[in-house]
């Protein structure tokens, strides 16, 4: 699909195919309709990162709200959203230990404790062992830092989750 | 469940149970979240249209774009929220005659075509013949005129989705 077929979707169309690249967000891509025509991927990419930035901060613990735990009860339930459920295989949350099970639940649970909203990676860039690393490094954060980068990681998801969309020459692009 | 048991709501919960009160847009109670404690339930609903009052123009299109056509594909595939599918019951949308169904159609058509955004009404206030006789009035509007308008729609919607979520002494001060 090139980005002038992108730029002709009706809106159903468009937060049909884009509605999940903010996991459980389709306003945002609902939202950046709107804007078209886009003169290439990358403006969409561009227009949704804007419309999250001009989020209240509010806003912005929402979004991070509306994603699920890494290896939680969403996954285990079968309930994932079809990108999600990707995203955590590949990053081995199905194959944890009994032992890195506990320790992960036991570290999203302080971790949302202390923020109010769960610790977001972009899981496809990283594996078990980073993860654990990681979540237990940014639960030392300050709220307001680890809530910025929140939004990096549910930007880097959106960058993958559009490029795997498009998987064109196009979007190679991006 | 009184105002204090909602407060107690760690954020998932929360928006388990807020997640619909505006159609498919869990970010706005993932966002509310933020606001507690609430002094009673008044406090949610100000907190939600406070929310939707400060997103950019795009976002309130965005939120009228994540709403159902009445009478639309949704309800016919079997995809409409549970709410929706209710409320759409409720205003008479299954038992159109053949006729109503083909004028509803158009008009939902056109007005889609003429605004970017679908006819958004308060289905439980209302009934076919009424749904019918505001979707050719309002299709006459101002685009920013019918783009507040939808969003006025939203807020009835919403405030009736919480009056049965909350169905107690408390929730009829809403």
């Amino acid at each position: 699909m090139d980005i002038s077929a992108v730029n002709a979707l009706p809106y159903e169309d468009f937060v049909n195919m884009f509605g999940n690249v903010v996991e459980r967000c389709p306003i945002v891509a609902a939202a950046v309709w709107s804007r078209r025509p886009f003169e290439n991927f990358k403006a969409v990419e561009t227009a949704i990162h804007e419309f999250i930035d001009e989020l209240p901060e509010s806003g912005k613990e929402g979004i991070l709200r509306c994603h699920p735990d890494l290896a939680g009860r969403d996954l285990h339930s079968g309930t994932l959203t079809r990108e999600s459920q990707e995203e955590q295989a590949r990053a081995g949350m199905h194959a944890l230990t009994s032992a890195e099970a506990s320790r992960l639940a036991q570290l999203n649970r302080d971790y949302k404790e202390r923020f109010g909203f769960p610790f977001v990676i972009c899981a496809r860039m990283s594996d078990k062992e980073t993860i654990l690393l990681r979540l237990t490094e940014r639960s030392q954060h300050e709220p307001h830092v680890e809530r910025s980068r929140g939004i990096e990681e549910v930007k880097k998801i959106c960058h993958l989750r559009l490029q795997g969309l498009l998987r064109t020459d196009a979007a190679n692009k991006l």
